[in-house]
């Protein structure tokens, strides 16, 4: 079967990583068609591939060189150049966030609906992780019953003050429209919900400039609630140098403790736990106070560690994507599941903002848009969006 | 010098458990002067320590015999035998917490400051654990520099169904006055605001009745704000079989990282963490983001471990109590602290039933002691309060 060919949008750090995984034929079944950047002296890059260059995206995507485009440039962009690629016939790998905000996800997924012919995936890599896969399904198998808590504190997405001020549309309003909700928490944002359920509403304190001399948000604090009872905590920063990466899931029938995205812990109890609490013999209850009771009889234990090697992750997703293409494997990261993280950060934001409750289910586009603009009035720099 | 005479009221399993530990001589500076329980069968327990007994724990306050009482009898309790000791001239070592609400503890702070001359304290056992008093001292000395986050998920409380079954008045609103909140967590919400400071407004989701067949909480999620752009979380419940117990606390010079109130990992960066940011060199961002920067580079980590022997804890409390009559010490747990305590665990409720975020610094004792009292009322069992 034919290579597909990959245009890729923008030839910053990201593109050319991904570039550089193609060349080395991490991804089998995909080669570089063309790159394209704003930047003419990228040119150079191009010829370097042997590959050709397009100033403007768009002429590439009509040129016939590309099956499919992958989108590395601003957030903000993603939108418009994913619904680009798929009105010209070209299947489209978003880069995370699919939007900034979910009125312009929105626009890119409609857009996708009537195209059900071309492939349309969100650069989440971590989705490739065996550990969540598994995770996924273990939860999904119903084994460990329905979910009563999750938390997940995610700090180790440092950023020193230097990384901010690499670009000038960097963690402004305008230009990235957000921070590390936008920027680096998009994938656990994602994995969340993927494993434990679509939060129904948010409450958060969010700390914009809280660490770094930035407009946007370096820490947040996040209480969802799921439904049912089931409650969740959700933590970022990028100003926490010894990063904290732990996430916890309790069910009604067990526990799972993730502990740096690698070691992980499935407690099961041999029975659910309401069972177990209801028929406990009233001689097990006082040895439970005088601390003489083994918990360890009522559950078993497994620990397991997962390898992750830098780079397997982006090269997987590209080699699913192809694959997806030629009609040979689903999407692991269909671009429509996109919308779910951008609606939970818009809501994050958006209970920071006005200290109230956030609704996720029905979530008031036009007044988190209505925010977001006033902000970026504020700033002065970037246009406003709609 | 003469030993305190302790006057116990309420011969159940933890007043038992206290004249056990005075009885083994655990508490050197302490005798039993007398015991007090409202079910006269008791009385054949003081007739074995060789101690009056007393139906009235009033007569047993103004008889002479003792120097001191402790509290061991349900939760509401606390404040009117905590007045009635500090009224006739007897120090007053009341149980936690030192009340259901705050109007009522205050009534007993009250009384306790116009006896500057007797000592009141409450009965905050893990306090004397080292490892919160070392915690405590670290960040009290400034080292690790101004709070950032802390989050604490404290599920080792798990009680059966049997437990809840045992007592009328256990998980009522009007014969317990909560759940969670009010009987297991008051010793972490006590450490908690001892180590990082008093919150000044907090939202959370409370479960009521979630998993246990009960009127109040078992389980809660709250998001607190210490101001400053400090924030904190707060996870607990008694339906959890696996139990979580994990403190971590992130400054601007360091983290703490405490699991099972036992073992303690201390990071401290070697120099804060906005200096490190600010001065990381363009080459090392680059190393940051193809993940060749060894951060442990900026950064010394020290990992202890506590022992902690049953027992000891409760002996330390009452042995200290006693040394402060002597004027020897000076109180671990001053009774005035336990309403920190009182008014979160209040404003953790409040929220739950109001679904807003609840202001500790100008807390509403009146609307608190309302929403209480109707939910007494609907209860039916018992009567309202004031």
């Amino acid at each position: 079967m034919e290579k597909v060919k990959l245009g890729i949008i923008g030839l910053g750090v990201e593109g050319m990583a991904y570039a550089k995984f193609i060349l080395d034929g991490r991804v089998p079944n995909m080669e570089i068609g063309a790159v394209s950047d704003v930047s003419a002296d990228k040119e150079s890059v191009a010829k370097e591939f042997g590959v050709p260059f397009f100033g403007d995206y768009k002429e590439m995507i009509k040129s016939g060189a590309v099956d499919a485009v992958v989108t590395t440039v601003p957030h903000f962009l993603h939108p418009e150049m994913g619904i680009f690629a798929l009105e010209n016939g070209v299947h489209a790998l978003v880069e995370k966030p699919v939007g900034v905000y979910t009125k312009q996800a929105q626009r890119l997924l409609d857009v996708a609906k009537s195209k059900p012919e071309l492939q349309f995936g969100v650069f989440f890599n971590q989705r490739t992780n065996d550990l969540y896969k598994d995770l996924r399904a273990l939860i999904s198998s119903g084994e460990l019953g329905a979910l009563r808590h999750t938390s997940w504190i995610i700090t180790n997405w440092w950023r020193p003050q230097g990384y901010y001020d690499m670009s000038a549309w960097r963690a402004t309003w305008g230009g990235e429209g957000g921070g590390v909700l936008v920027n680096q928490a998009p994938h656990q944002l994602d994995l969340w919900q993927w494993i434990c359920g679509v939060p129904k509403s948010v409450f958060a304190k969010v700390q914009f400039g809280f660490r770094r001399d930035i407009a946007v948000e370096d820490e947040v604090n996040a209480l969802v609630d799921f439904g049912n009872g089931a409650t969740g905590s959700f933590i970022t920063a990028t100003h926490d140098m010894i990063g904290t990466d732990r996430l916890e899931i309790l069910l009604d029938k067990g526990k799972i403790v993730v502990e740096n995205s690698k070691d992980v812990t499935i407690s099961r109890l041999n029975k659910p736990e309401q069972e177990l609490s209801k028929n406990m013999s009233l001689e097990d209850v006082r040895k439970l106070f005088s601390g003489q009771l083994d918990m360890s009889e009522f559950m078993t234990t497994e620990t397991k560690s997962y390898i992750s090697v830098w780079g397997d992750q982006h090269s997987e997703v590209m080699r699913n994507f192809a694959a997806a293409i030629h009609g040979e494997e689903e999407l692991l990261a269909p671009g429509a599941d996109g919308i779910h993280g951008v609606r939970l950060a818009n809501a994050i934001h958006l209970s920071g903002w006005t200290g109230q409750e956030v609704s996720i289910e029905n979530f008031d586009d036009a007044t988190y848009l209505n925010e977001l603009n006033k902000r970026i009035r504020e700033e002065g720099k970037f246009e406003e969006r709609d």
